[in-house]
């Protein structure tokens, strides 16, 4: 495995790659990797004959008051594990390498970033659109994989792509989640003992949500009421967002839209504080689980679970 | 020659053209060619294996009063010029196939894009960077070649190359000329015979200019001053703007600067309406061309004329 801190010696080892004609696979991650990013380095390695890792906490995503300072960081553990996981190639630069002048271009996606983080983090996803297109111009991958836990992150990049005609595959992968359903997340470190049992109530109340989703008469705004209550009862959570929207383009279906009639595949995003962390997770369901009776007028029970 | 006109055929040819890994140069373009178009495609022909050029007329970079509809086109013609100039692939694609949907997102390059035309025409450039980025993504070439006589848009683009990191290297090339000197463009069709007459003005003033900058004194606003005399006297002209600005980064310098202390590369740019035509032209000077006496401390006359 060979780690790179510059763009000319990531040039220089993608030049030897494609010399040979290799697919590569590319994990852009800001470290501190878990599981979840396990998961991504690993199908990358299964599916491509090179895999390259990113590791770069970007400034330009975070806005003035979030935790970019004390962003958690562990280079030697990631390395291990990247090199356990199959990466071929990471790339570790540093702020004044990605950015050596102040960047003049942004690339911005407009509507799917209106709700959720993008309206809870304003620029956020300017920052991550951005970033994503210099680290696709300086990977030049065939794929690239991205975990669903930020699935708004998934929705605006493969928007960018499909808008910009970038020569790369999106792969949105699953979430990958602790034991008892918690999702995994660099943040998670934050959490002290009390929060981190409380937190488990953002899984949970996906997984109630699921069956409350084919009750008869169950609306939009009816759902999301009983997820905020449900929230509610974790006594250190403080809810930034719970909502419930078409995906992937985040678009909101009326508040009054029997849940069954909707006909679209829908996700149930949650953001929520416990103390000064940020959790968020969500889950999307597709349009047969939702509406399977309405769509297709049979009495065939929807499948459980989702696809992602 | 191969004219292409789905994404997919583009896709298929140039990936033929990879197998032989064959240089790939580039010149993007909204048809209607003349001599300008004809140096780009030669200059691409000459340090490239393959030659590909674009003929797309984007509705993106068009304000809702300019002139989309009435822009000329000459299909036949362009394709016998580019076949004569040494064009491999002309991609020439309709408007749904480069957007299929309404696009949500903009690649947008600030500063550079504050004056000149991009005070002149709001979002312009939005759509110059965005129509770019999807060219680039598409064609992937090592070079791309555009003309000085947008000298804003090589500014902007290149701004944005460099920004994002796109793997292709910009290359300006000189301002192709009439004999009286008038810079040859798509819209000088639209003239009459006495604006034609008239127009004329810009290139004989940005010559003049040329002359007034090294004058004992000059200043930034005496010499703008003078060359909206100069150009007044063509009775047609209605002047949008004439500005004296560094370049590339488009920033002006004090309007009392003496211009031999200014120490940096400038541009004097002018837009400037006869009836409903509107026209540019510049001219770019080097910090050697006009400040030779301040900088160097010798009597070496600065050279006369500019690089591009």
């Amino acid at each position: 495995m060979i780690v790179c801190r510059t763009k000319a010696e990531l040039k220089e080892r993608l030049a030897q790659l494609r010399k040979q004609d290799r697919s590569v696979g590319f994990v852009p991650t800001m470290g501190y990797l878990h599981e979840g990013h396990a998961s991504l380095m690993r199908q990358s390695a299964a599916e491509n004959e090179a895999t390259v890792l990113s590791i770069f906490v970007n400034p330009l995503q975070f806005g003035p008051n979030e935790d970019l300072d004390r962003y958690p960081r562990d280079e030697e553990r990631d390395l291990a594990l990247a090199e356990e996981c199959g990466a071929d190639i990471v790339f570790l630069p540093s702020v004044e390498e990605m950015y050596p002048s102040k960047p003049l271009t942004s690339v911005i996606v407009n509507q799917v970033t209106d709700r959720l983080c993008g309206a809870s983090r304003p620029g956020h996803f300017d920052g991550v659109g951005t970033v994503v297109s210099k680290l696709f111009h300086l990977v030049q991958p065939d794929r690239a994989y991205f975990g669903l836990k930020d699935a708004q992150q998934v929705a605006v990049i493969s928007q960018m792509v499909d808008d910009l005609n970038f020569p790369v595959e999106i792969v949105p992968c699953s979430i990958v989640r602790e034991p008892d359903g918690l999702a995994l997340s660099s943040r998670n470190v934050y959490l002290n003992a009390e929060q981190r049992r409380q937190a488990v109530v953002l899984s949970q109340t996906l997984s109630d949500a699921a069956e409350w989703l084919s009750e008869d008469g169950m609306t939009v705004e009816r759902l999301i009421a009983r997820v905020k209550v449900q929230i509610a009862k974790a006594s250190e959570s403080a809810i930034d967002y719970a909502e419930l929207l078409y995906y992937p383009s985040l678009q909101p279906p009326a508040a009054n839209a029997p849940i069954r009639s909707i006909g679209q595949s829908i996700i149930v995003a949650l953001a929520v504080k416990f103390g000064g962390t940020r959790l968020i997770d969500n889950r999307i369901f597709e349009a047969s689980e939702v509406n399977g009776h309405v769509q297709n007028d049979d009495e065939v029970e929807a499948a459980p679970g989702n696809r992602y």
